[in-house]
């Protein structure tokens, strides 16, 4: 029998995004080296993680704590939702520092390719939040991309007769950016939003 | 308290090799979308194999078995024993299925700079593999660097006396590569070593 401990081991860390089947083993191996401190803590933040992690009721982020960390929070500005795509791209504004308000998780795009229409995601959720009457503007932090331009289309016409305010992120060179490898759209949309200084 | 379980799963599976922090987050978002199917699985094999696999009593693999499944294959040759610096070289060599016969766990190579003597390397239990009088041949397996070089010159010199024929891995142009990318050591040794075809 090959299908042994340390191969199974190695065939579910090799299906982590980012893993392949040649550093999984070197994973495995490395952690062989002493199973105590570093396996057996790795399994127990696993079960841990698994067993509190859930999604926030109000948001969508994951959290062990039901609301989010973010959500209650009574520092952060209560009238602004932000609206992404994922849990990864809440994380990544958070590491930012440069969001103050709340968020709001849509589980995905609209894909006419992939399928995905407005039932799949959390639309419904994000009306029955603006109807309480407490957010003032809604900022779309949505990808640059066919499907992201699709979702915050249809999500203005949605959020349209709320009264909100609704915002984009801006659209340009990104910081560090080389002018003459950035494709021709970003650059075109820098410099059609080009700005006085 | 921002330790949370999220944070310190992220932390640990940051440290393995091969993934950054960035890539750990991406792993742990991807299996917290479903925690029972991609996370518990995981926290178990890393339990299993934590208490089950251990060094091999004779040559020094990681298995669960004990001997390891190599030593205790009666079809394998056992009258030839491959050197290797560790686990990871071992498990290189079975995936190339190019030797039958047994292996010896150095558990690390000679290091001046390093500071590994032949004290901390697996030498003794070499040689008393090798006093019973049933290996015919040992084939040193070590990488072609300075460290490994000085290993291999000290064990030849060790296994001199025991009468056992001595051999070493091939250097030359490795299969499939290029000449014009390939290092001048490299290019000059596998001229030195040209053969007739």
């Amino acid at each position: 029998m090959r299908h042994d401990a340390i191969e199974h081991l190695v065939g579910l860390l090799s299906k982590l995004p980012g893993l392949g089947r040649r550093s999984a083993r070197r994973a495995v191996l490395r952690m062989l080296q002493d199973p105590p401190t570093r396996m057996l803590p790795l399994a127990e933040a696993l079960t841990a993680a698994a067993s509190a992690v859930r999604p926030c009721q109000l948001c969508g982020n994951l959290d062990s704590t039901n609301p989010c960390r973010v959500c209650s929070d009574p520092a952060r500005d209560q009238d602004v939702i932000c609206i992404v795509e994922g849990v990864a791209e809440l994380w990544a504004l958070e590491r930012a520092h440069a969001h103050h308000g709340l968020y709001h998780v849509l589980g995905g795009l609209l894909s006419a390719l992939g399928g995905t229409g407005p039932a799949d995601l959390s639309i419904q959720p994000l009306m029955a939040r603006l109807a309480e009457g407490k957010v003032r503007e809604v900022i779309l932090a949505l990808p640059a991309t066919v499907d992201g331009a699709a979702t915050a289309h249809v999500l203005a016409e949605r959020l349209a007769g709320t009264g909100v305010q609704i915002t984009r992120l801006a659209q340009g060179v990104p910081i560090g950016g080389a002018l003459d490898v950035l494709d021709d759209g970003t650059l075109a949309a820098a410099l059609k939003s080009r700005r006085a200084i």
